[in-house]
């Protein structure tokens, strides 16, 4: 996790600064539903690249929101899921399904 | 606006495509309180350029979130403040602010 000096003064840039790129906030839809695998993940995020799937899970590890699991299996497997404080997070995703909804709904009409 | 083809069909994303930039996030939390000169939003971003600031806006406004007005003074001056549609974002950027606060003040303690 951020030690509290690198946490920028406004807590909604300190929300932008952990989740705040289209690809961490499409992670976080994810994984508000269920654990995923890394090749899971990828086949879902349209457009993503290898490298910017692994960065972006790793900072959002070293922030303290998802949880990275290795499975002692033969081959072993990896999921990635929600920490607690990445749970919490769940009302800001619900808030911009709603209104993406809201959105859609306009559009059509 | 887009029209309705464009956007994606997950409501997230949807909402993702509209403001799922670090930039596009802390725009819309300053043009919340009130309407914003171009050099005042550059001066409050910390290290944006202007040429990230200009598209943010151009893009923004292009997708009916946000509005520019041209003031005709002399000199004149250009303000760009909410449109509706993107004033009905302000329970997404609430919850970040209300996460934001509650993740510092865990980090304080």
């Amino acid at each position: 996790m951020k030690k509290k000096e690198e946490l920028p003064a406004c807590p909604v840039a300190t929300t932008v600064q952990l989740i705040g790129s289209k690809w961490k906030l499409l992670i976080m839809r994810n994984l508000l539903v269920r654990p995923w695998r890394f090749n899971e993940l990828q086949k879902s995020l349209d457009g993503i690249s290898q490298k910017v799937l692994t960065e972006s899970l790793r900072s959002m590890e070293d922030d303290g929101i998802i949880i990275r699991t290795v499975f002692p299996e033969v081959p072993p497997h990896v999921e990635y899921s929600l920490s607690e404080v990445g749970e919490s997070m769940r009302p800001i995703i619900a808030s911009m399904e709603a209104w993406g909804l809201d959105y859609k709904e306009k559009m059509r009409s």
